[in-house]
Formats: C-alpha cells, structure tokens, sequence
C-alpha cells in the first residue's frame, strides 16, 4: 500500500495553516531544489514525501500548489539566525500582504546580499506556502525578523543610524546620498508606510518618474525594492 | 429585474477566453479606476456593468477576479498607437509567460516612459483578465505591439541601434555604457532569453549579485526588467 496513511495526509494538510504552522514550528516546502537548499542551510527535515512512494494521489492531496511537485519536505522553521551586530544594508517591510511580493523581495534581498529582512506583524507569514514557494529557495538564505517596525526605526535613528524610505516627496534617488549601511523601509502595497514608520524616516527617498503626461501613480512595492536596493549596492560597488 | 440577461452573462464571460476576444477584438477590465484611465486614454467602450445594476450575483459570475468589483467594463482592444519611428527606448518580452509579470513590467514601463514594449507571440496575452488587472492602468497607456523578437532585433541591428539583453556572461550594468535609446531585450521566466534572440544582442548586461557565498540563482523577470530600465533611465536624467 501507499506509504502515507490518512492521518499523515491530515497532518501535512495542517501546516497549510499559519496557526497549525505556529504551533508545531514546522513549514512545508515542495520541489527538489528547495529541499537541498534548505539542506545545504542547514535546516532540519522532518519529514520528505515523494511521489514515486506515495504515489501521485496522495502527492497531490498534501500539495499546496495546482501543479504538485515530485518532492514535498516538511521542515523545521527558524534555521537562520539573525545578524545582532546590526552592520550591513538591512530592509524591513511595514505590512507587505501580498505572498508573492514577500516571495520576491526575499529573492532580491539574497541576489543583492541584504544582512536581514525585518517584518511587521501585518506583514503575511513568511512561511506560508507561496511566500515559500516564491522565493524560489533564498527563503533559506535570507534572515528574517518579525518586530515592530515603528520601534525599530526609533532605535535605528537613536543610534545614529540611518533609516530610509520611499515617499511620493521624497528626494530623488539617484542623487540623494546613500550611506552603504542601515535600514530601508518597504510600506504596504496600497497605503504606502504607516504613519508611525513614516515619521522615524532620516532620508526620503523618490524614484522619479519618466512618464510623459499621466502615467503610472506606483511601483509594485517589490519592484520599488529591487530597483531601491539595486541603487545603494551601485554606489558602494 | 435585474439588468442582465443569461445571453448576456455567458458572452461577457467567454471573454474570459484569447480564442474569443481575438475573435471580437474585445477585452475586459474590471474596476472604476480601470475605466476612468481607459476613458482617458480613449479607448472604446462597448459595455459597462455596475453592482447596483446588475445585482451581486450576476457580477460575480461575470468577474473573473476572486473578490469581483464594482464595476466591470467590455472595452475595444489596440486603443493605443504604436510609435513608427523607433525613437525612445523600447522593450521586447521574450517568451514572458506569467499574467503577473506582463503586467508589473506594463506598470514599470509605463513609470519609466518606455517609448513601446514588442512582445513575442509565446509571451501571455496582454489582454489576458490577469495581465489588465495587474498593470493597474497601465495597459491604457502603454504601446504594445507583437512581433518576432529575433527579426525584430536583426533589423534594429542592421539600423545600427543598441540591442540590449541582460545575460549571466554579460559585462556589468553598473559600469557598462549604455545609450539613451535602444531596445532592451527580457527572456522568458525559466530559459532565460531564446537562442536566436541571443546572438542578436549588442550589449550584453549583467545585473551583479552581492551575494556571500551561494546567493539567489535569478532574479524575477519584472525585477530584472525594473532594474535594467532605471539604470537607463538614471543615467540620462
């Protein structure tokens, strides 16, 4: 018979769940790559079902994707630690909601080789299925920290440190002056930074717009990043 | 009774279909805002249905969004002219194969003042329900042409303009010249840019990793694309 019994599809079928995911601390993620990626970080592997053993029904039951992989690992949350020292270039995120926009910034934060990605509470669970998925691996690479970001930037700010947004009055990017470390705050997709984050800014940063006439009225808060990011690696470069 | 008729729900959803708006020439775009900038932009209205009219339940059905709006629009395709003279700078697509991609690259296009985008005919459908969606107006902006990317790119060559391609071997965008007007050329998700599109390139650029030790493999598509289009851009502002 298959090697999965119901009451293990049951419990794979769980940690779709945040609470479920909160609870037992564990996550999945699906694909072969991943699994060696997280391996090869040093995350710790629960449990790895494969198709050829339990088959392709029971495979597509404990997917959380439309088009299943032949791998699904079950792992261990938390296998990075996060940098204490505060040094490098740092970005926290003040309510990105949309899993594949946290999926992708993830992905930049490791290509641009940022020290730390801080997270807001609202900001959606980075272990969710397709953040995870999203990420396309660097979500075992990339440290990540959930706090208060408002907080966060206070403290940044006290020790002298600077904290960088973007603002629709901010000054433009590509003459402003970069400092090769602090904190680059993303906001939400649709209502930008909160107030509170928005206040703690040392340094408003625009990337300015070359539309002749009307023209587009935002970036994608990922593509803000990436293009954000991809400024301050250039000039240290 | 409600202001919609069976007939009228099934021809409004077999939009939903390339096979039936290439057929029509007509599109769907869902949203008040979608429809104020498609106004603006002046393309064609052939129907606008409205919550209030129609009822919540035949809006549903007509919506091929997961949480419907209040307003949906049937709108005439190819509203906005191609630019002839080839002066600006432009971007191809490759084989770009995610609704969510095309659409975030409409967006940043448009942001930037991108003169045209040419999009191959393996590249998803700019009137695809979740391309509109996710250019956020975009696409009643932007010029949108399909073609032949390599012919395309042979004949701007043989015109003595710039084909750019961003490629794993290329020389740093950072540091690499790069003229105000040209095509930029962007691959597909997962192959990258096609062999014959390859070798038509003029410049090839690399966006470089920051990465310690083993890092991101890629970086998305649209994220490429932002990046790319703002170093252009940066550079003759």
């Amino acid at each position: 018979m298959a090697g999965i019994s119901n009451n293990e599809i049951k419990w794979v079928k769980s940690l779709w769940q945040k609470k479920n995911r909160d609870e037992t601390g564990l996550f999945i993620a699906e694909g072969e790559k991943m699994l060696q990626e997280a391996r090869q970080s040093g995350f710790k592997v629960e449990k790895v079902y494969r198709r050829e053993e339990i088959g392709e029904e029971a495979m597509s039951r404990i997917s959380s994707q439309s088009s299943p992989s032949p791998v699904l690992a079950v792992l261990h949350q938390g296998g990075i630690p996060f940098p204490k020292d505060g040094k490098g270039l740092f970005l926290a995120l003040d309510g990105v909601r949309d899993p594949g926009n946290l999926g992708t910034i993830l992905r930049i934060a490791d290509w641009f080789g940022i020290s730390g990605v801080y997270v807001s509470p609202d900001t959606v669970e980075v272990y969710n299925p397709k953040v995870v998925q999203s990420t396309m691996g660097s979500i075992f690479r990339v440290p990540v920290c959930e706090c208060d970001i408002a907080k966060l930037c206070a403290e940044q700010r006290a020790r002298g440190r600077r904290v960088y947004g973007t603002l629709l009055d901010g000054d433009n990017i590509y003459s402003q002056k970069l400092e090769t470390e602090g904190l680059i705050v993303m906001g939400n997709e649709s209502e930008g930074l909160s107030p509170a984050v928005r206040s703690e800014i040392t340094d408003a940063l625009l990337i300015p717009s070359f539309a002749r006439g009307a023209g587009a009225e935002s970036l994608n808060v990922a593509v803000a990043t990436a293009i954000t990011v991809s400024e301050f690696r250039r000039r240290s470069h």
